[in-house]
């Protein structure tokens, strides 16, 4: 276990069980990030701050859906991050109190360190506890924007890919693709639906203002775009399927059509030529000067290929 | 018929009809699990407790949705759980009222004997009867997570073995597999959205309080995960269904090209051969020396392959 | 025509205008239920018992949706039934008042002869109008779930049937049951809304009482029931037909790749024979022992073999 | 232009603006219908009648979706006819106030001509001005079903000519078949909307009765069927989509087999007789007699056709 | 960066800094149109006009959804504009107050010139800042229309050289369409909503009118039919990609019919053709006369002809 401890001042204090609580005692605690705790101190933290042990045990077996449940005291937060295609979603549990923000998560991810850091750093007025959250809920939702940008590249490749040449690799890439995309789809639509609940007053946290609002509704906007590309993902994805079958069969249409070429031109041919040469010793005893064998035996297969290419361009195939 | 019957002091009592009546008289029966009861039974059961005659040929008929039916004196409540599979879901009927909880089921399920041991085992507080109907929907429903865990694994490697080698197995497997996701959303979504009535007020169960409100709302938020993931699994199914018809068109694509080749390199140098050695007795008499046979013979096939070949990596075949 | 006119204590009348006249008048008129009436005694019957004239309209001229209406004086009840899968829905037209139920339908149904037994054989409380309704809208509405049922057996049996070898009969198969499928959500879909609006109390009907509603809360079930079976059938008609085009590409691989392995095999033996043979005087006039033929003739034949036999087996073809 | 102009006596009077304006005068203007004016005529009217320039707009401009725009002193109506399925919908705009009922279209319709000669032709009660738009909403409205109704009939043609033998010009059918009912669907909808919002009261027009509105929710309810036919259509013409595929691959799959057993049989026989005849001089010399031909010609011929035979019956081929 | 600045007599301005300022402080600023502008610039304007540092914010990163947020004292709306099919979207920021109406885009725009003209050319009354707005929006809007006819026309040209010849490269027109539609339904469908949301006074705008209101509600209807345009060519492109599955399997179909029936002709024949002439030493040296020759040599292909074309007109493959 690994923890992040800071101050009302922003100060970031080591971190500790007594720090933790003198600060919390003093009223002076802001942020308390903890990195994968045993559920033994995460027990013992939720039974000092009051949090309720259904949440706690949410917080100890993680894979919940994005949600806000407002318990009296504190606020319950789930919500979840990315840190690139190919790890799995990083998921947050946050207890938020007018007193508190604690935030427990399993794996690390960009935006904690970048929150940390503008908080210790800047200088002038420091966030309360909500802009706070508000601040780390934003990291963790335009995080994904990056990501799914990389996404879209991808599925360009891809297409571009499956035009040029199509392989089984490909096939695996779309089912993983689409994998991927279902799984962030099945915690987007919930974050969003969870900060949609919170600007339409639905849910209420203590010490939310109209200002603060504001800022939440673009984070709800943000949320919303992100939907939608993932929407129009899925959507260009089973397109992609779609053309992978009709390019593998426009494929083995024009080899088809290369095999039925030769094979109309070649098999006749072969069939005069053992007609002509094989059958009859009557007429391969008299075929035996040169101008014969010029004019009757390559004029015949002259004759035939031209009637050949005469078809073929009439019926458009060449 | 089997019967379980245990008291509101967690004692397991001899399920007789006798032990039944005396303590619903002293108002100390907190449940009573019935197995598989004969019609008989249950209306005489029925009749004795004031339930509902349509709820009773309910309970005598099965084949019901997920739902909760509020009576006056007491609530019918219909719930599925899973027990693996290959088996049927195990359908429930419950009739609980603040003076009772009555079980009937036809099949065995895991959740019941869990129940029951944690009932009679544990010391402490007893659940109280709402309580205890919350824990019994509880292991109805969280049986399914390790099932349909299984039925993701199943996905995959139904996926792997499309990609490796299609088979007609594979189909009959992919249509059953289909079945059985449609079978569980059919019981799971009015499973949801009967907790969902209870949890948003809608429907109100004599005995609900705020905080045991909480505990149907985290019920609430499982099913809505379980929902979820039958939603993306039958996503990921037709995905598998569309890669198995492109894997199948891709290798088709690549058997013919295969064809394709053999033909246009063999039947073009089966033509020459026919034509240079059998036509005309003129060729062949004086086609009878070893460098003519170097020469011509082999120099002339030489020069077809090196033709075809090029002509093929030109077409980017090779 | 024919019809049959039931009065209040159950006893079936003779089906004469005078009768039904009389019954009226002494309000003992339990039910007339019209088969293929003309248009003109339908329209003097709706004169005398004051139908509006629109209801009247849709009753000669059928093919409507299942509604209810609420005119002042009386309802319009449209509910449909199914008689078997070969035949066209059973469309049951009702007029509905605390003072009448009459009915009018063009085809026969079970439910009709099985309501009016249980009407006059039965001792004991006769029902009043309102449940007469409800048995008769529960009867019709039942009688879809055991053709519901052979349905569903005969879809599991086309599967296995194109699983085993797809016709084009199979294809025709799929399309009227995808048809009749059709037909049946389009009247299933409206006669649960409109139970629903009866059950929600949106349409209210003279005489329902809270324990009627139970009755028509359970038929509103039925329905839902028979809309989930209706939904997930045509999902499983979908993916039957996705599997025919599966299962006939796949056999087409295998044909074609039957195919390829014979040309693969015999075309490049069939130039071999004939470069050896045919060609050069020079050489077929020194291959005249029989070591040179066992040698060279059958020992080039059996390499050959024994090469593809490798590369086939390298590529995971035998 | 053309115009009809009906007075509320039911004559049919000259169409001029000076009989217009003297009947609008006179407050005995019940109809007047516009066929394809002028903009210069249509702006003058609109002006004349105080009709709003947004409304009179979106007349001289039509490409309009159906709806009903609520302007204090009139509404505009816009509903959508068909005349047949290979004629663009009829558009027809109607300012309807308790003064005047104007109709503007720019093409021809059935149900003008029926409305007109209904209104002048018959005796006794003339409608009033509200119960004339319903009775031509009415009318464009039920126009649509024998249309669909040919529309059906062609869905199970083309089926049957796809079954039969699939065709390029069946996939064009196809999708102009699909374009039409898109066309379709694009104003029943909203046409059904806008009367719901008549019927449920969202929209109040003038003049409107309970018992006008019960002509209205027919209306409704005719809407609702045509909107139901066309979401069937849809289904089956996809449906149909997918069975043209199946049909093709399944054709080819016979074809394909054909050919196998085809090459199967004759190319090993070629090589078989190409061995045995070409290859060396020892051999040929030595098979002279007629028992050697019989026996060994033709004897090796049969038994390899007989093995393959026997192959292809085991295989279930023949 | 580029500015045009009018007044509310309709003048245009020379677009600096200090007339904008003094503009503002007579309340004469009617439109600020800012083109490209660098983020400093935009700071300061906004810190002048008071407009919110959120709203600045989206306007220097712009890649926002359509929207109207309502701050106290401006309004920010997000709309988009098209140009042509091959250009991105043009995304529009505005700020609306009584006092002022700024715009901010970074692309060019047809609408924004037309707008312009007619402000300063036109005689006569001149709109209010809202109705500016609502014009702005409308010709943004409208200028949709041209566009997607031209994508119609597209689909249909498309649709047309898919069943004259399928290509792979209008399987990249079709992805790359289908890409174009989904960004244009990302833009469209939250325009539509921003306008509903106007039009059913969910958000209001100052200075709002009835008669205002009427525009915006055109502008809405217009939104509408946009939205089922876009809807209606994804159905339609989806149409497209099937049909060309279809009609290259249908090819495919006939091109391996006409090689299974060149096969089918000649490999027997190539067969008979070396059976009796290459392998017995016995028949090759009686058939010796022209009169065998014709007899048996061409009477035993002729018959075999005559044969296959009977099966092949009996089986319709002719």
């Amino acid at each position: 276990m690994k923890a992040y401890l800071i101050a009302v001042d922003g100060s970031e204090v080591d971190a500790s069980r007594e720090a933790a609580v003198r600060l919390f005692n003093e009223d002076k605690l802001l942020w308390l990030d903890l990195f994968d705790p045993d559920d033994e101190s995460l027990a013992q933290l939720s039974e000092f701050l009051g949090i309720h042990p259904l949440a706690t045990k949410d917080a100890q077996r993680f894979g919940q859906r994005p949600k806000i449940e407002d318990y009296d005291s504190f606020a319950q937060v789930v919500a979840y991050g990315v840190h690139s295609i190919n790890e799995p979603l990083v998921e947050v549990h946050g207890f938020y109190s007018p007193h508190y923000l604690v935030t427990v998560r399993k794996q690390d991810c960009a935006a904690f360190a970048e929150v940390r850091a503008t908080l210790t750093q800047h200088e002038g007025k420091r966030p309360n506890r909500l802009m706070l959250l508000y601040r780390l809920l934003g990291e963790l939702t335009d995080g994904f924007f990056p990501v799914l940008s990389d996404f879209d590249d991808q599925i360009d490749q891809l297409q571009d890919a499956i035009l040029a040449k199509p392989t089984d690799a490909q096939l695996a890439d779309l089912f993983s693709m689409k994998r991927w995309l279902i799984t962030v789809r099945k915690v987007i639509t919930p974050q969003r639906d969870m900060i949609a609940s919170l600007v339409s007053g639905v849910t209420e946290l203590p010490g939310m203002t109209r200002e603060i609002e504001r800022y939440f509704r673009e984070l709800y906007d943000h949320l919303i775009r992100i939907s939608d590309l993932v929407d129009s993902y899925r959507d260009l994805l089973s397109g992609s399927l779609d053309s992978y079958l009709s390019v593998v069969s426009n494929r083995l249409n024009q080899v088809t059509k290369q095999l039925t070429i030769i094979a109309t031109i070649f098999l006749p041919l072969s069939f005069l030529t053992g007609f002509f040469g094989q059958n009859f010793g009557w007429m391969v005893q008299r075929l035996t000067s040169l101008g014969v064998f010029l004019g009757l035996g390559i004029g015949t297969e002259v004759a035939a290929v031209v009637l050949l290419l005469w078809l073929f361009r009439r019926r458009g195939w060449l």
